[in-house]
């Protein structure tokens, strides 16, 4: 929080405001990059279009992730600067409740070393489980150049199912490209991410994460028969066209009256 | 600028670069703080939604401002860190063709009187008239906890008029409460400002002040009569509902073809 500042907590948009305080405190920190800044921007003009709220296609997405993150051989969280400022509570929970089984794997778009330390240590005061350290054995991402295609070799590399959240659509594609299984937070329906991602969760990344760490909780006790159905059942396409349905009715109603309600 | 970059003046989207060149600028002369930054990367998203240009609501809800500029008693134009680093010049040339009649007074969410002094600086340095000075005697916003709510006695206290840009909602909102009458230009629509506003101008800043000022030009002879007629005929709900109008036939025809036109 900025110095002699606070929001009150009686501001209608307050959480949204302390979403926006704690990246300007981490963008003073080195873990945001400006960047990062102007793309949170983006993010809020579509959170602002859905209503500022988990619709059912996000809840939908954010169970098959869960599903997948039981499922899979080694499932990978990968965090990025914004994900990191905004969310590493929610990283930490989702973290604990898969009981340590999946990494967490820092990897960032705008890399320097000095950076990735930053956000692995953000991410180890909230308490994350799986931290991968920033001195991992690092490999490449085949066809993203460098320094943006480095991953960690026992994470990304050996991934069979990676989560991301407002990731660049370049690496989103790559990772597709190179045989992962992709489930992206992104508010915006319209991103690479979001049309590339074999699992896209339209919604921001707190209330998303939060939610997929209580369909973990839920479905921890599943049968692998249960979860399978689960996927097998899952409908990217579908879920992008109810996110974009939901953006075009809410416009078509605020079309109507011109003032909302 | 920044040093050794400069956008091609051929570039398509050269005024928005320029724009976001300007509040970086700014940014690292401390007259936007960062938070600004990523209000603007909202604003940026939203014009894209609009086609980046001053649709027909926006020019009449610039007319229906004009109008009240020239008819009220104290018009006052506020103006934070955004508005003074992307539009300086814009409301200096709005304060020349009002002849000095609105007073232009610096008011912040973010407030410290060094910030306040630096942007009073960028705006003296445009040439702006009617300015308010930054130790002007003060008072406060009922109902907006301090310092949100501090205002100079003279400018929008005594108002009956004020013109804001890219305002925080709550403020909007407690000086609507107040009894004044509030013409707001924002970018979204979806915002408690442009709902709480008697006039809402959906366009960006610079194109919207450059449009105000025009308007009062053209209007600067007209009849009182002719001008209550402007502004008994405007209604603010109905703008309202073409701007979101203009977003969703955007969407829609994009969803349908693909292509932006």
């Amino acid at each position: 929080m900025h110095e002699g500042f606070e929001i009150p907590r009686s501001h209608p948009r307050y959480e949204s405001l302390v979403a926006r305080e704690r990246l300007v405190e981490m963008f003073e920190k080195g873990v945001v990059v400006p960047q990062g800044l102007i793309a949170h921007g983006r993010g809020e003009c579509f959170d602002y279009l859905l209503g500022e709220k988990s619709h059912d296609f996000a809840l939908e997405a954010g169970r098959a992730t869960a599903a997948y993150l039981l499922l899979s051989r080694r499932p990978v969280i990968s965090v990025n600067g914004n994900y990191a400022a905004l969310a590493a509570g929610e990283i930490a929970r989702l973290s604990e409740v898969l009981g340590g089984r999946a990494m967490v794997e820092v990897n960032i778009f705008y890399r320097t070393e000095e950076r990735v330390r930053r956000i692995h240590e953000v991410l180890e005061s909230a308490g994350v489980r799986g931290l991968l350290p920033p001195d991992c054995e690092k490999t490449r991402v085949p066809g993203l150049e460098s320094p943006r295609g480095i991953v960690c070799a026992e994470g990304i590399a050996s991934a069979d199912f990676v989560l991301v959240a407002i990731e660049d659509g370049d690496r989103t594609e790559a990772l597709v490209r190179w045989g992962k299984r992709v489930a992206a937070i992104d508010l915006n329906p319209f991103s690479r991410t979001a049309q590339k991602a074999s699992v896209t969760i339209v919604d921001e990344a707190v209330r998303a994460t939060r939610n997929i760490a209580g369909f973990v909780e839920e479905l921890s006790g599943a049968s692998e028969d249960r979860l399978r159905s689960i996927v097998e059942g899952y409908n990217n396409r579908e879920i992008l066209s109810r996110a974009f349905r939901a953006i075009l009715d809410r416009l078509s109603s605020a079309a109507e009256s011109g003032i909302l309600t």
